[in-house]
């Protein structure tokens, strides 16, 4: 506890936090005062996001990067979960998968591309263990393919009928989250010499690892908070939206998106820039592998529950067309396990190329 | 044919083979049994699966992996022609086409996908020469974009006449065969020092290899043996899925390509095994790429000399994705020339969510 | 001038130096005979082409192969860009739009293509610098998605208002525009040693390179007359198209393009004949993503100043698929960094598939 506060005392980024009590106040005694809560909510996600970050590196630092990752990415995606489930309940199914659409876009191409790129400016050249690039890219291909057919499919059944549309995406649900967990039994178990990280020993020390316990404990009580700030955020964010002229599209895919991986994204971009490119990358698709096998396909099983209706697994085709871009981009761009600064351009722009089209779009019910 | 009826004797699948004349016994005297008739044909393919099977290794045990993969390749879609030309002559062009995407479908994917399955059950990790399943992988990418390019443009001129799209799909079924048959010269001809077994020799001894005579008659007659099951098969396949509740597409798409593909999946499952990855991925690939560049564009120019009116190349959208998904998961999937357990498992998921879809969708008339 | 006099004594290719003047003649005194003037000013370019070719060899052989493949790309690129703004100024921006779109199809397939065929006829197995293959190819990656995304957009929002399209094209102009800048700064700057030839120790010597005077002054006076003989054949285009009977969209996309990529595909095409293959898949897809990344967007961009109302960035579906599978093509075929003929024929049966579905189509405004 007192490293904690040390920590912070030393870090001027974590004082910051002092925007998370303000939040709940605020909250409690000026609730409608969206767009101060929007702006308050974020400033508050960061430093919670800064961490997180630590201390999953420091329990990353004593399990290896692979089992490191994983962690981080499953705890990463609570945000996403926790904001996917308050839209769920409400029976906003357009927000629940804009946002997943939005994540998995997000994680692959915004978080890649920065990592690359923020390595890249120290460093010439960097290498990372492909195959577990390869592995993670191959289950985002198989989670787009799931939700890509079902699309093609209905288009050209002009008027698909839910009888039909909602069996079908609960059962591709169970078909993914069953491949998922076949994967972690493959890269946790039979085959885990294959995701070992490369180059980590050539990075720079981890100087202050926290103790386990502690590391943990923060782990699991900055998760509470980013959860309960994040709910505050989804709240706001539609009427802030609107005060800053942004589309829905682009706040579902974009904005929330980016807020909701800030906890990765911190852990992602300081291991690149350690030249611990493995754990960016495993951080970044592994996290947008998760979503798409395993957040996606709970919550449309959830549904059944908790909304008003079945969810299905049909996106519109634009969000379709992007997943798609966004899969074989990633999977053109860990070909190789190499990485400069300007791969991390390309991607980037490709990123910027979807959120350009989502900014200027006039709004519509996306 | 003492070494046929020993083989015969001490294996139980071919057993099965007694469902053989069973099937013509009750197609000459209660030829309106169609569920009958359906369970009695599968069931008769299978054990001459196995035989084709056993001759074509024995044949392939003295040829080498690249000329043997051809062999089979060649006699293994005479089931695949055999379905579509009496469905040619009938002139039911989309079961045709149904049954060529399908074939390609379940040959790139299913049969690709257990045999890595298998295969990664045994063995920890498999290599195999990624030339040749490069130079397979794209052919099919060639034959998709034809058949993908002719859609895509009809697509755009909503109402495309005929008189533009036959000869298109003549002139393209040309420009395939072509590419074919140089492919033929470059893979057997001026490179097929390319196309050489990896560990090949580390795979288990070929036990009971038959001599050369006794293994062509054996896949001769057997050949034609399958030919004919295999009508029965088509005439039956509609009525019996009706009464099993499966839908038309389902049945072309799915059904009837694995049944047809019997013959090849047993020699590719047991060459996965028995760790000769190289011919497994031959048969596969092989397969596929044969139907699409040879099968496919021979039917369209013979439907001008034996269908009612000329067959054109344009598949129904849903079947085009499908096909470039198979496409496009067979190159990425044969780019490093190794293999384990998961990478089947992604492939065949793959494959289930096309079939579920194809399952769950109302009938139409695909 | 000696030297250049001696040149074209030398070779008979050059006599067709002599259709130059012609052209302009026939232009003064005879300036409705369009199909006269059609095929003169081809057969002009020919010869112009065959010049540049050896100037900017002679350029390279002084350079490096890497800057020789950009200067050759930035000058051989004029045509296009020349005859793309006579078509800009009088509005005709299908015509711009087919031009670009044919000229980025027609350099990565056919003369990437034609340049492997060549090559592999002449040496068994080519190898070239895969990471300057891969930098172009994600380059050109990277301008299509800017072009499919508004497109896959704009076809949901049915009626997408130009009000929204315009600024859209345009920032995503400027994106392309500063992403191309960076990748220069990238491959001649930053990590230029990614880009050092392979192999080109190994072609044959550069027999005439002529010195760096003579050959920047022939680069630049062949460039002026190979621009002046393109208007000519852009005016007469049109109308010799219906005299042979073809649809505007196979003018556009096929006939402009390889006309007005005729100069550098000679020099691509000597380069593969040397085993020199980093050039001419340096030329194929330098130029290819040159036109998209540079000369569309800077099209867009004047289009304001120039045009009678801006220009957008949408094209027809039938281009847009193309250029994918184009993309997609050159990406996968330059992945391994080897080239044998074989895998000329199937880049060349792809563009071929392009070309016959164009020619057969009934005439539309493309």
């Amino acid at each position: 506890m007192m490293q904690l506060l040390h920590e912070i005392r030393q870090s001027p980024l974590l004082w910051l936090l002092v925007f998370v009590p303000a939040v709940f106040l605020v909250e409690a005694y000026a609730a409608d005062r969206s767009t101060l809560l929007f702006v308050l909510s974020v400033l508050a996600i960061v430093p919670l996001a800064a961490l997180l970050s630590h201390a999953t590196e420091s329990v990353a630092a004593r399990t290896g990067d692979a089992a490191g990752g994983l962690l981080n990415a499953t705890l990463g995606n609570l945000t996403e979960l926790v904001i996917a489930l308050t839209a769920l309940r409400a029976g906003q199914y357009m927000l629940v998968k804009a946002s997943i659409a939005g994540a998995i876009v997000t994680n692959s191409l915004f978080m890649l591309g920065v990592s690359f790129l923020l390595g890249g400016l120290r460093y010439h050249l960097q290498e990372y263990n492909r195959n577990a690039a390869r592995f993670q890219a191959g289950l985002l291909f198989l989670a787009t393919v799931a939700i890509l057919v079902p699309s093609a499919v209905a288009d050209v059944d002009t008027a698909a009928p839910a009888a039909v549309l909602q069996p079908l995406s609960a059962t591709l649900a169970v078909l993914l989250i069953v491949a998922y967990t076949l994967g972690l039994y493959f890269s946790l178990g039979t085959h885990k010499e294959f995701f070992a990280s490369e180059g980590g020993d050539g990075g720079e020390g981890h100087e202050a690892a926290w103790p386990l316990g502690l590391a943990l404990g923060t782990l699991a009580g900055v998760t509470v908070l980013v959860a309960l700030v994040s709910e505050v955020f989804v709240e706001s964010v539609q009427h802030a939206a609107e005060a800053f002229g942004m589309t829905p599209a682009f706040v579902g895919f974009i904005v929330v998106a980016l807020v909701g991986a800030a906890a990765e994204m911190a852990s992602a971009f300081s291991a690149a820039r350690k030249n611990r490119l493995d754990l960016s990358v495993g951080i970044a698709l592994g996290s947008a592998a998760q979503i798409a096998l395993f957040v996606a396909p709970v919550l449309v099983l959830l549904s059944y529950a908790l909304g008003p209706t079945p969810m299905d697994l049909r996106f519109w085709p634009g969000a379709v067309v992007m997943m798609l871009i966004a899969t074989i981009t990633a999977t053109l761009v860990t070909n190789t396990g190499r990485s400069t600064w300007f791969l991390g351009v390309m991607v980037i722009a490709v990123y910027l190329i979807f959120a350009t089209t989502l900014y200027l779009l006039p709004p519509r019910a996306a």
